[in-house]
């Protein structure tokens, strides 16, 4: 079993991923679909007259605050056009896709953070309208479900909280909770990079190999959207995912890549 | 098995209807939900400066105009926004809700309309880049395995081309081809009038009762939305739907309501 996330970054090949994965499913790889769309939900959002807003924890991860009407422009664009769009984009290459956000049957299910701890204008401060959380549970038997019956789940946030709620969730983690409760072999995380630069932008510093140990290390290192791929990273593989690979998603066959070695291999 | 429409009009009360569903799902009443989304596609349409165009048919049904761009907002407002408000606002009442498009595992399959002929300041014209079509096959299929595994199907446009693009259908009667492949007993189409009037807007000329050989003279006599909405009624009797009930969404119970005999009944 293979769990393929596929970032929201607007420089990555939506066409050549979907070509590579009807491929790998022609093939007889089990496989599983998640992506994201953080750069069209802020153009969305701005044009609706709400433009985004980021708040940055104070141990350094930024995040998207999330009031109620951001909640309903993340589902347009999440849950609308992208996954509507990845569906389509399957179907039209042979895959029996079936696109599902965390709130469907309550696929991804956690705690809604009832308060956020934000660093604004160098002073903490406390959020309580925000709707954001984490995934604890996942219904692996509804993706099971789907797959036996030789569909392929395209899954998205939101996410759904213990109270019924809608809540944001990152991406990235989510995929690595999902590979961690199927028992998938590997999670590929592909992004708009050729994988963890030691020196960000420089693609000369890739880094090839990465072992567990080392994790804390390259967080510290890593700025923005990277640094929770590489703690959704640390999580999978403490979850009993093999590997993580974070490759490229800008190329043609992408996943072929990923399992060949190209991008950053995070495993023993 | 009930199959229940949900319009699209903005005065239709979702918070009652859910109560309803949830309730109706305690008794052990086996249900599909089927939304639209047509008065808040328009706001959003508008906002996002690409405002709404509707066309009439020379035998004159009104329809949306549907270019790519439209079919992207339309996905947005009926697959991201109101489709996961739906989902949310059921499992805040217990059920265990799966919201899916038409494009999902080719729930809903059928052609799209080469050209489609319009009339336009009283002279026939052609349009050939419309993604507009008709549901023809349903994959009763996954919703029946949802049903078994425990899930409420929410179901909503846009349905699947056989080529595998996305069409924009009329939701009364892809619900009228989803009763019918279903073999429910009834469908209920919630809108925002107490039923089918003899003179809209007169409420008081409500018709109680319809008998199916009378439909070709009421959807003559039926104005813009009500017009499809019995024609969805004739062939979700055609299909062996036992009755169709148009009913009152903007008040409480209102599938207790529609069962109980208020609305119009369409049927033997």
């Amino acid at each position: 079993m293979l769990v393929v996330k596929v970032g929201g970054g607007s420089a990555l090949n939506h066409d050549l991923i979907a070509d590579d994965v009807a491929e790998l499913l022609r093939a007889g790889r089990k496989l599983v679909l998640i992506h994201g769309g953080a750069e069209l939900t802020n153009e969305v959002a701005t044009k609706l007259g709400h433009p985004p807003e980021f708040v940055t924890s104070p141990s350094g991860y930024t995040s998207r605050r999330t009031d109620r009407r951001t909640l309903e422009i993340f589902e347009m664009v999440y849950c609308g056009q992208l996954n509507k769009a990845w569906v389509e984009r399957l179907h039209r290459r042979g895959v029996n896709a079936v696109g599902l956000s965390g709130l469907d049957g309550r696929l991804w299910e956690g705690p809604r953070k009832e308060a956020i701890k934000i660093v604004r204008d160098g002073r903490q401060i406390v959020l309580r309208d925000d709707y954001t959380g984490r995934v604890e549970r996942v219904n692996s038997d509804l993706i099971r479900l789907l797959l036996q019956h030789g569909y392929l789940p395209v899954l998205t946030p939101p996410a759904i909280s213990f109270k019924g709620e809608a809540i944001n969730v990152d991406g990235d983690r989510a995929a690595a909770v999902t590979a961690g409760s199927l028992g998938a072999d590997a999670l590929i995380l592909l992004t708009d990079v050729p994988g963890l630069l030691e020196r960000f932008p420089d693609e000369s510093t890739l880094i090839r190999k990465a072992h567990p140990s080392e994790l804390d290390r390259l967080i510290e290192l890593a700025g923005g959207r990277m640094k929770k791929k590489i703690l959704g990273a640390k999580e999978a593989l403490a979850a009993g995912v093999k590997r993580v690979i974070i490759a490229d998603g800008r190329l043609p066959r992408p996943l072929h890549r990923a399992l060949s070695g190209e991008g950053t291999l995070i495993g023993d």
